[in-house]
């Protein structure tokens, strides 16, 4: 195909993703920023023998379109349809899936390692974001690509922002390469240069052509001391300039990352004005860039705990906020707004944060690190060794715990449990409502201990937060519907599910209690024992059942020396597929009706056993 | 005090160091390699009041004597003695306790963003080995530098080597630094000016002199880069310009770094020569440098390891071995030796080397990453998000899993059973003596899952390996020993434990037989619920009895309707302190006599109570 012929598929392809994401939601401002950069790889390079690594991979939509998905895109996100990320068990295309930021790299350097060993001859190429780079796992990697192979090629796509606005020296590093005047002089002369250039089949005059652009770019110290040959930055959005400065780094002969400017939302006007507001979204109208649906009035749990949070800093100067990147996501705008000085927003650095939040705590403040539970599980070292063991009282407020629906396995935050209930001196909550989770910060800032409070992604039943909010008793339950038979000890959002169940075991002669657990440590260990002597105890909860909350259940009541079956509930030892949370709830036997008939069974299986 | 009376100081503290880790065992090259570094810090900055950050920390021994521990240092690394570490709970000198690489800058970080909140004047000071700084998070610190604050100082103690010799571009850049000619040919100007210099009272000499010093040094692209002011390379055994150094870093309004040379086992002789080997060293003579005890001719864990990790490379060309600055404490010299290519050493960067391994795995390669289960607490993301989620066989080889031992628990490695019994698709192995080892390697080897195989520091029972080694059955247990009345599970270096607590039960009218469950995933569940019927079951594991090996065991047991209370020996719900690991056994009540009487009373409690 010709240039020409390539710029007209960039608009098909862009017209494709605007209407899928318009229909089915997901990441759209990041996946119209580089289909003139999936072009020209596609152009350049030989996928699947050459293995192009995306960063996060949510901008793989056009990716997908090319290499064989066209025709699956409308099932995108859906249940059992296309992932939202890149998936290797989807296609060969898919060198590496992804889903949590910086990984790409070392993958790609894997790869290429993998490549050098059989003596073979692809290419290896790395996509990543200006914001994961700098994400610790990319710097390690950046630092280890010179040591590990002679050819890689990384590829910075810098669109100067990462969810939120970037921070960091490292952005800005690369903001004065973009901005750089030098840079503007010379970069319609080397535009021409480059267009004028024909890919010959001598090397000699690829590395004639390259040192000729060499002169002309700029030079970046930060790359070229970690042995990388930076070139760029290059026009994104060129598919000429692309295609030329790809030809090259295909032979080059060093490690070599080409700096590309992107515009995150190009080609769609609403997202070329916000692209933070469309980084991700949900259904909209193509024309009017406006949400198919009206937008909920209730608030969602993030913003719930972002007033919550203002409430408490205004009473208590200590209380600082932490983010990694996600400052709006997860709630804080508003906090940033009143407290600028009180927030922390340290990019896409979760074990800095979760670090720097121990220093805070370390010198008298109360840091709260809101995360998602999925991010979570890159600080689970930094949680044990920097915060639990020096007992220093850094608040973890887990968000989308829990399943999250479309954006599936990468996403679902229902391994924080697990990972976190056998660190010491840890307190671990869930609320089963706003007012709760209002009390669950309380708790936790009142007390002098580590804690984490997780809540799920999106809205809760809807209790306003009262005018005071008072702390919990630490590790004491709520009983909140009588029983016999039966009690069921249901944490957080599931606390709407167990009274439901209850509801239905009821009509089925079996008189079935609930309790809002509240703590997953410390357990609520005398009301456990009371109740399960002479009941079936059994949990519920928004997370893996494998050495989950039902297993710290069910390991109190041995402890005591009470032989029990405990049937815990949660979702099974596999990785939970995406789909909405509903369908989800439904394909794993966690609805009301499947529970209530689980229990049934259940309990007269202990019943004839005992 | 003059600067040659602290010199003679200096010479004090390296004999006191010298002759305590003589008789202790403890890290030994890297202290010797800060005496001056420390003595400058504390006669600079004003601690605790003012803060300093050791990374690692494990270099704190001089820091422990000048700060009011001298005359502790005799119970250094002992059961309830001095820790090895900086801990906060044993001196408030020690702002921030330490045992993993890299956290340094973070938490300093939060503690300048403290002192800024609360608008202080104390200095804040980082102190990071050059290797660490290598190391991801301290990466994301230093990218966070100059959007936190104004003023912090960084210290890059560099001495060419982490435990291994170092890796990576940036120790590259910073060994140009050192070895620069230009340096050299300053060194002696700089250092007679600095000489000369006297601390005045008015800022603005001081910055004059700091100015009139910048020509002079080199600059650090990669720091400036960041918002660092680079100052350096400074003599970091020159008292004196170590002092002249610090005061004009004390009072510099922008994040400074400063770049000090040391040298690893400075002033004892067998140390200079072999600092890698006098990293950490057990009890020795001082005069001839030569070990106390007799070395043991058997070979640990770790070596039988590296042995067959030859062996399978030999076989199968996919076998690639990856350690994170660790390759001789992993056992991993001789691999390397022999396939140089095949062995891929990433400085200390976890994360990276998880996802490296993937990218490898992802290509066809089997990749064996040979790490401490304490630092495997860094990749718990990795193993979830990169490698378990695509199912790619990647190999953990967790060495020092358990109790280590004196170097207390930022190094037990007790976690890794509770943090990765909950990720799908994942085999978890531990092998009973070191030809069992060898087959959960070949077992590894021969299925397509991911797998972790831990094993305990030091050495197992002394089983040799055979000349062929034939994989396990997936999931199978061994029956070691007959039982009736109580079945004890037992997983690795725990079943001759288990044999001799059976032997005693036998004594007290109580038939137990042992099972080596060799496998924590998937569960033995057949031979489990076909010996649950009728019998107690007791697991015994070298890790904590919180979420760990028995209570997947109960976990199974409740998922097929049994009703039971596992008795789950393992270290408590609470960080296990330094002491020999037989000091530990028996303060946790993990002998056989104390299990055997612990399992005689829940015998009779269950028996009771159902």
């Amino acid at each position: 195909l010709s240039v020409p012929q390539l710029e007209e598929l960039a608009a098909e392809v862009r017209e494709l993703i605007i209407d899928t994401v318009s229909v089915t939601g997901g990441h759209l401002a990041a996946n119209l920023g580089v289909v003139e950069l999936t072009i020209a790889l596609l152009y350049v390079f030989d996928p699947p023998a050459d293995r192009v690594v995306w960063d996060v991979s949510h901008q793989g939509y056009a990716w997908k379109i090319l290499t064989g998905r066209r025709d699956r895109m409308d099932t995108l996100r859906q249940m059992d349809g296309l992932s939202g990320f890149l998936k290797r068990s989807e296609s060969d295309y898919d060198a590496f899936g992804a889903g949590h930021a910086g990984t790409a790299l070392s993958a790609a350097l894997g790869m290429a390692a993998a490549r050098d060993c059989r003596g073979g001859d692809e290419s290896v190429i790395a996509v990543l974001g200006d914001a994961a780079a700098g994400c610790g796992i990319a710097l390690e990697a950046l630092n280890n690509v010179a040591s590990t192979t002679n050819r890689a090629i990384v590829i910075l796509n810098d669109n100067e922002m990462s969810i939120d606005a970037n921070v960091g020296a490292l952005s800005r590093s690369f903001g004065r390469l973009l901005t750089s005047r030098r840079y503007n002089h010379w970069k319609r002369a080397v535009e021409k240069t480059a267009m004028k250039m024909k890919m010959g089949i001598f090397r000699n005059t690829y590395h004639r052509i390259e040192e000729a652009i060499k002169g002309m770019f700029l030079r970046s110290p930060i790359f070229e001391e970690l042995g990388l040959r930076y070139v760029g930055p290059v026009d994104g959005h060129d598919l000429e300039t692309l295609i030329n400065a790809l030809s090259i780094a295909r032979l080059y002969e060093r490690p070599l990352l080409l700096h590309v400017a992107t515009q995150k939302g190009r080609g769609y006007s609403f997202a070329e004005e916000a692209p933070q507001k469309w980084h991700g979204t949900s259904c909209f109208h193509v024309e009017t860039g406006t949400a198919t649906a009206a937008p909920s009035t209730q608030p969602t749990y993030s913003a719930v705990f972002g007033d919550v949070m203002i409430r408490l800093a205004d009473e208590d100067e200590r209380v600082v906020a932490i983010t990694a990147a996600m400052c709006s996501n997860t709630g804080l705008s508003g906090f940033a707004s009143k407290y600028p000085k009180r927030l922390f927003d340290v990019g896409i650095s979760e074990e800095h944060a979760a670090i720097f939040a121990a220093g805070l705590a370390a010198d008298g403040y109360r840091p709260f690190f809101a995360v998602y539970s999925t991010f979570s599980q890159r600080v689970v070292d930094c949680i044990i060794h920097d915060v639990c063991l020096q007992k220093l009282p850094v608040v973890f407020c887990l968000d989308r715990a829990g399943v999250v629906g479309d954006d599936g396995p990468t996403h679902h935050g229902v391994f924080d449990i697990a990972l976190l209930r056998a660190v010491p001196n840890l307190v671990i909550m869930q609320p089963r409502d706003e007012a709760e989770l209002a009390r669950m910060l309380r708790t936790a800032l009142s007390g002098d201990s580590p804690a984490v409070i997780r809540y799920p992604r999106g809205t809760g039943p809807g209790v306003s937060v009262p005018e005071t909010i008072d702390p919990l008793p630490l590790g004491r339950a709520e009983v909140l519907r009588p029983g016999k038979d039966v009690w069921l000890w249901a944490l957080g959002d599931m606390v709407p599910t167990a009274m439901q169940t209850a509801a239905l075991l009821d009509g089925q002669d079996l008189v079935a209690g609930v309790v809002d657990a509240r703590f997953v440590r410390p357990l609520d260990e005398a009301l456990l024992l009371e109740q399960a002597a002479g009941a079936t105890i059994v949990t519920l909860e928004n997370g893996t059942r494998v050495a989950g909350f039902g297993s710290a259940v069910q390991e109190c009541l041995a402890d005591n020396g009470v032989s029990a079956a405990v049937l815990r509930c949660g979702w099974p030892d596999a990785f939970v597929p995406q789909g909405k949370p509903a369908q989800l709830l439904e394909k794993f036997g966690l609805t009301p009706e499947a529970l209530a008939a689980q229990i049934n069974v259940h309990h007269e299986q202990v019943a004839n056993g005992s």
